[in-house]
């Protein structure tokens, strides 16, 4: 079987993007991140996702990306929340931490190298997001390339790295569908970014915004439990 | 003042790129790292360069490559030794760490956003070097263009940034005259891979090795203290 690195928060893009790998038959190698966020409790729902998925393993990098700061999301700047639909994804968003996706991509890349695989999944995607830079297909086709020059592979002509983004045209409704179609159960996923509430979603954040619209353009019961009220 | 950030490892090529970077009139903010490297005693002479050198900040981000392993550095396979000037920079060698400088130079692409900085210095070279793959031209110049397109800055058109390798068409030799040119001391820097004899440096690894050869063809006296009979 061939290996696949899956870049895993927790949320729903990353579970249907590793549930897209394990269809297309990888064997997963999930890679979570602690770095700083305010939102660490989605951790918890990456390893529940991880098992039920039946990954080979799961790697917990810790990186104090909240020594950086820079967003709301690792540092004091307050999230921002009830942001209408033509808010959100029009400039980039206070959420947005610099540089993340490079940092995680580039330590699923040093992974993948010893485990010799040639695959990273990442559910980034471009219709119902945040607007965040290191999202976006031209940023992805760069990395990739700068990946196949970067490593041993690239150099010995052994192997050639693929980043897979199989969401990235995709609508939220689009992904919690063909997540659903998977199998994927989304009551074990977690999206809020702000973790003032418990187990509950604040249904006000960007994260849960988007989330709430994918659910009702889908036309599927969301199972998230949001504080009362914010609905 | 313009603000840059600079890859400090502690050794001889780091110390000199932030003596060049320090020349050019920029404020330093010194990233290093301490990723389970066996070595991890470079920290120490990362933290007396940076000093000397009178940077603004040194951070020192933690991140345990080791837990991803593959490289003679971070994990239990050997350091090669005595291996001659032919051997070294042909092939990738044992040492060589999975997307280390990919990791460093994302992390420090988040520092730079934060900073607003646009530069960041890398002390790379490809003449007298180990032969890995994430030192080369090629390889800079696609992180570059990837790191224009990861950030807030590239979005938005407010930067540009820039990854500066002035030593990287530099034999080792020049890059030791170009540093004392600039006042360098040498004697507090660090390069050896091999931490088994305390504040000595082995004399056989190919760090010491290119490092020995460097002082040589420079006709400078070396100051470091090698383990005795090794040289």
């Amino acid at each position: 079987m061939k290996r696949a690195v899956v870049l895993l928060s927790g949320g729903i893009d990353s579970t249907t993007a590793m549930a897209v790998a394990k269809a297309e038959g990888f064997d997963l190698y999930a890679l979570s991140f602690r770095y700083g966020q305010r939102h660490a409790v989605e951790l918890e729902a990456a390893k529940t996702v991880a098992a039920l998925l039946g990954v080979k393993e799961h790697l917990v990098m810790d990186i104090r990306l909240d020594r950086i700061g820079g967003s709301a999301l690792t540092s004091e700047i307050v999230v921002p929340k009830d942001r209408n639909e033509h808010e959100i994804g029009r400039g980039i968003p206070a959420t947005y931490v610099p540089a993340r996706n490079t940092i995680f991509l580039s330590v699923a890349l040093a992974w993948a190298e010893v485990l010799q695989a040639e695959d990273i999944f990442i559910g980034v995607n471009i219709l119902d997001y945040s607007g965040y830079p290191d999202c976006r297909t031209e940023y992805i086709d760069a990395f990739e390339r700068m990946a196949n020059l970067a490593t041993r592979a690239g150099v010995e002509g052994r192997a050639r790295i693929e980043i897979h983004t199989p969401l990235i045209a995709m609508t939220k409704a689009e992904i919690i569908k063909k997540g659903l179609d998977l199998g994927v159960d989304y009551s074990i996923t977690h999206s809020c970014y702000d973790p003032s509430y418990g187990g509950l979603a604040c249904g006000r954040c960007d994260s849960c915004l988007l989330r709430i619209k994918g659910f009702r353009d889908a036309g599927v019961q969301d199972p998230t439990r949001y504080v009362s009220g914010s609905l």
